[in-house]
């Protein structure tokens, strides 16, 4: 998505341990009218797909996850990266290694709320390691629900976690890839 | 909002504690098509106000609050809880109760996203006691905004936290606006 790589250039910064900074549009503050663009392109990604839910993650994938959702006019479901009070013990439970955060972390989904009647489609605001698509990928598998693939905002080409999910034959599209990234140079994977 | 009271009676549930849970369209699965018209209620509500920001906290808050903004075509900034990795020292910052939680927790807002520019509508999917919104209007008296006003999805009256914010003179508009509620009987405020 050029007006993505674009967005990207103009607003992004890049942080020491790899990390890219977009907080002026998608991690902190928020541009949704872009947001929602990313959106429709999502569903044109997915409109042969049969999607009937979208499952993403706290907190971030949130806003990009809803805007798929508003333009494929399915339901979301977040996992909840810690359990709170408000959900049953019935869960599907997953662990999930950050490491922006340097720790594991446990990722539940009310059962309620995912079963195998669903055909899923995983978002998320970054892909890199790939690490939190694995655990709600083991969260379908729990559920006996169908993965119809992931998508991603920004994947970090550099880091294996997409190319390692396409070589298993998911689909996974991501909006942006960066193959690689220094103080002073972006480089996106030419799509 | 009729179709929201109607969406709480059908699909919500009272548990101990004073809880109400609505997991299943808008705390953990998000019914995305109703949350965008709920947005829409809210810009409608808010369509004089020259909101040009909404400002929101994590999580459950930011699908309302994407919706309301994909209506106005204004961004979001959404406090964060825990300090991250990825926000830069210079926030503002404010300590909110969980009663739910039963913690006090620090809640930021980079010094980036909020200005004396901005005049913000804080968008919440709960008030009861107003902890939540009364720190998010301490971060915009922080910032030197203007309080455009509040908007919550589903307000608890017979907390006081909505009560106590208007007679303060601040714009309060809650979509539904349960006045009592028990196991077998939910009543709403008329408005």
């Amino acid at each position: 998505m050029k007006a993505l790589e674009e967005k990207i250039i103009k607003e992004g910064s890049v942080l020491p341990g790899n990390i890219l900074k977009v907080g002026s549009f998608l991690n902190h503050r928020l541009d949704v009218d872009f947001i929602m663009q990313m959106g429709e392109e999502i569903a044109r990604l997915f409109s042969d797909a049969k999607v009937n839910k979208i499952l993403t993650i706290e907190t971030s994938g949130i806003p990009i996850a809803v805007a798929a959702a508003a333009a494929m006019h399915v339901p979301v479901v977040f996992a909840k990266k810690n359990k709170s009070g408000n959900i049953s013990g019935d869960v599907y439970k997953t662990v999930v290694h950050s490491y922006t955060h340097g720790r594991d972390y446990d990722v539940v989904v009310s059962r309620e709320y995912l079963s195998e009647k669903d055909n899923v489609l995983i978002i998320d605001d970054f892909l890199a390691n790939g690490k939190a698509l694995e655990g709600l990928i083991d969260i379908i598998g729990q559920a006996g629900a169908t993965l119809a693939g992931c998508s991603c905002a920004i994947e970090k080409g550099f880091q294996k976690g997409g190319d390692n999910l396409r070589a298993k034959g998911i689909k996974v599209e991501s909006l942006a890839i960066v193959e690689s990234m220094s103080d002073d140079s972006l480089i996106f994977r030419q799509m």
